[in-house]
């Protein structure tokens, strides 16, 4: 069996409104030194199969349809056996 | 300067909805041999500093105090230097 971690980020230049608030929380908590927080997603996808070129080329076609929009993000994965 | 590459996923056994969601978003477009899909958050945090020990401590306590809930997630994070 294969897992892929995909990671989906908003692309640079493209405003995160969400790490914004984030970093926002954890300054007025008292965190110092904080620079820029962007969040994303990461999601964990078992694959019910073996062929690791297969599973790549098809966790590409999931990025494309359905998981990013190529608009505003882009993604990255790997795909290791568990 | 320091990132922090923070992953912050629901723990094993807790039902993940937005997970249910995006595997059943999947299979209505037609994806087969998908055994089970988890939705979690990567961030990405820039850190004014450079000593790879505190930022490491700082990460542990942004975490433990406000990116994750100990209660249902856990996180894991690198660090690296860029």
């Amino acid at each position: 069996m294969l897992k892929a971690i995909v990671t989906v980020m908003l692309k640079k230049g493209i405003f995160d409104p969400q790490g914004r608030a984030v970093q926002n929380g954890l300054e007025s908590v008292g965190f110092e030194n904080i620079k820029g927080v962007r969040v994303g997603k990461q999601l964990e996808i078992d694959l019910a199969m073996d062929d690791l070129e297969s599973a790549n080329d098809l966790v590409h076609k999931m990025c494309d349809k359905m998981l990013a929009n190529p608009v505003v993000e882009s993604y990255s994965f790997v795909i290791k056996e568990v």
